[in-house]
């Protein structure tokens, strides 16, 4: 018995996508017993041709999909909220299964789309919204369904991991890692997305959601990109035995569930350290499980396409033994924690006049605000001195006073940055 | 509703699963919606009291937990071929859904017992039985089934890459590392099955089914162990840039798919080349997803019960869902190539004579046999000469034949040992 597909996008993924199924079509039914087969290819502008899907397919209302009686399951590639939100909720309530790859629609909706399709009993995979080709989606939600899981660190953009990868092994300005992402094609003309850490804090809310089993809205998650990351700072960093990466941080607190996304400090002999150019890893930590690393393209036609193909085998298979789907996801109430609450470690790079005492008037603002300094480094210059500073682990918003009383000493000519230290001993 | 749970086996996995199920009961009922009760716990004898189990739970006869109509879905942790397969069969066969962290058993009868479970409609899962807490059945038999996977390579066995990581940073002797590996309970007093190579060969044969979605009998995977493995191996092996771990390796050739487990020389640079003591790692290779790897750990009660218990929960949601659940899980026909055919490389070490001449003769026992060679390290002692020899991928059977060849030298004194080269550039 065959399958009908309708794909919303024809992009990267979706023009991917849909060769595959077709190309693959044999390949497929052997060794999955599947005949899926592509109804419906919705795109924006159904004038123009497009290579590899035949024209009689293509439509330019992506809600032809829920009305065309052969389409059995959506498959949205399309990305963006709109209107790829309306389509996946009446999908849904169509009582269609439905496969996505959006993980800003993912994390702007999943309580209402999930409960949308418990309500059908019908399956919405994402396994795609997350680590591109890396099968994250089902190990959390479902192999470590009966785990406490602590911590989720995820590097999960990889455009700003290649950049920061190029900085630190060639000593590239920003710019010039970006001009080069660019040119390799890991980075958009127009990079926000990626280099405000806006894209890694969809995929942390998502994380978090299916790791703590609560739905983090993406306003909740504290959110800093890569723009201010300099050269200097990935040097310094290398001195102290650290690796700069943009991490997304999944945290279950005493105070509830914390999401973030912020450039931090990783010693070098951390997993998520080793992690180069544009792959992406996720680290996930629990009481009993340990550590568990997954790692491999984060991006890419050829990969997100494989997990959305896998996602569409396995909705097929629900779909076909006609089986109402107990749904794998729940999103209980939960705190979210403010970020100013979490405990978090702080690496200083202050610029200082290089004078008697200037030390101690350092340690008395963070003895002030309750922090307690695990290293300093101090380099004189000239006119004055460079200091490293790396604290212990206290509340943010400690952090936070502190540096703002150092700003206020005239001892201190700047605090020229200030990057999250995770993953260290105390 | 309550899902009845029956758990046949109550030594480190069982035990901690049931403790988790009685602990966590409250916390995995708020994150799932799902209230798992223990029922029943087989174990050999009945009569000794255990830790944390309630004496009325306790039965000697694994049978019972077929016949309690109070079990309604059934763990088997006790290993072993009997009467493990007997019990999973026959709970199937009742229409109760399984789940089971036995290598052994799945590795010998999965065909029979996939096709049990489906003719019944319930779950056979077994995500515990290769990786520990790692997830990879899922991610390989689900998230990958529209992949075609080419390669698997696993670090499937703590204990043995625990001696090889010993033997290697520590320059230990293979009868120090196994004595610190049974002092820290990383081997067994009878540690055959770890270093033979058994355990991973049935792991590998799990592996290759799931890849490759065919049926690959344990007695058709070519195994070797560490045992021959010694410190000066390791010592030249990390001259020449490789690290040497016990693999076992699943690969789709164009005579059919292989299944194997052998000590191999890997650059220190494979993401695989970093694993270190008891952790276990997979690695991904195929032509769409490029590579995945997943690691953590690969044994202990605390971790395997995890993947259980998440095993648990998701039999649990199909069975309150009342479906006939589709088998994500087929075994379609597929050749399996004999090991002589499978293309290899070997890096061989020789005692030779330090004489005019002796390199000419080993290369034309190789040239003879349709090898060729990449690389000669020559190193001259007073009396003789070691020699260091890297082949290029030739069929294992031509290797072989280069290597009886070899032996029948009179100038080489000793083929001292061969190892496979895996992961290397040609």
């Amino acid at each position: 018995m065959s399958v009908g597909i309708g794909i919303a996008g024809a992009g990267t993924v979706g023009g991917t996508l849909v060769r595959r199924l077709i190309e693959d079509h044999d390949a497929v039914e052997a060794r999955t017993g599947l005949d899926l087969v592509v109804r419906r290819v919705a795109v924006r502008d159904a004038s123009r041709s497009r290579d590899g899907i035949p024209g009689d397919l293509i439509t330019g209302d992506v809600m032809d999909l829920v009305s065309d009686p052969s389409v059995d399951l959506v498959v949205e590639v399309m990305g963006g909220l709109d209107p790829a939100g309306a389509l996946v909720l009446a999908a849904l309530e169509a009582g269609k299964p439905v496969v996505t790859a959006n993980k800003e629609l993912v994390a702007a909706r999943a309580r209402e789309l999930v409960s949308a399709a418990a309500a059908s009993g019908v399956p919405l995979l994402f396994e795609a919204a997350v680590g591109g080709g890396i099968p994250i989606i089902r190990p959390l939600s479902e192999t470590l369904a009966g785990e406490q899981v602590e911590r989720v660190l995820g590097i999960v953009n990889g455009t700003t991991n290649f950049m920061l990868t190029e900085m630190s092994e060639h000593g590239a300005a920003y710019d010039e890692a970006l001009a080069e992402a660019q040119r390799l094609g890991y980075a958009e003309p127009d990079p926000t997305a990626d280099v405000s850490g806006a894209d890694a804090a969809a995929k942390a809310a998502i994380l978090a959601g299916l790791a703590f089993g609560t739905w983090v809205s993406p306003d909740r998650v504290h959110t800093e990109g890569i723009e201010a990351i300099t050269a200097t700072d990935i040097r310094f960093a290398a001195q102290l035995g650290f690796v700069i990466r943009l991490l997304a941080v999944a945290e279950s607190t005493p105070d509830g569930v914390s999401a973030r996304v912020h450039p931090a400090m990783l010693p070098t002999g951390h997993p998520l350290a080793a992690v180069r150019g544009p792959t992406n890893a996720i680290f996930i930590q629990g009481p009993s499980v340990g550590e568990l690393l997954f790692s491999g393209p984060g991006a890419g036609g050829e990969p997100t396409a494989t997990a959305v193909l896998g996602d569409v085998i396995d909705a097929a298979r629900e779909l076909l033994s006609k089986s109402q789907v107990a749904p794998s996801i729940r999103f209980a109430p939960a705190d979210v924690v403010d970020f100013g609450e979490v405990p978090t470690r702080w690496c200083l790079r202050l610029e200082v006049a290089d004078q008697p005492g200037v030390l101690a008037r350092i340690a008395a603002a963070f003895g002030d605000a309750g922090v307690s300094i695990k290293s300093v480094w101090q380099e004189g210059r000239g006119d004055g001195a460079t200091v490293l500073l790396v604290t212990h682990t206290g509340p943010e918003g400690h952090q936070r006073v502190a540096a703002a009383a150092l700003r206020a000493l005239d001892v201190v000519f700047e605090v020229a940055s200030v990057i999250r230290v995770v993953g260290a001993a105390e």
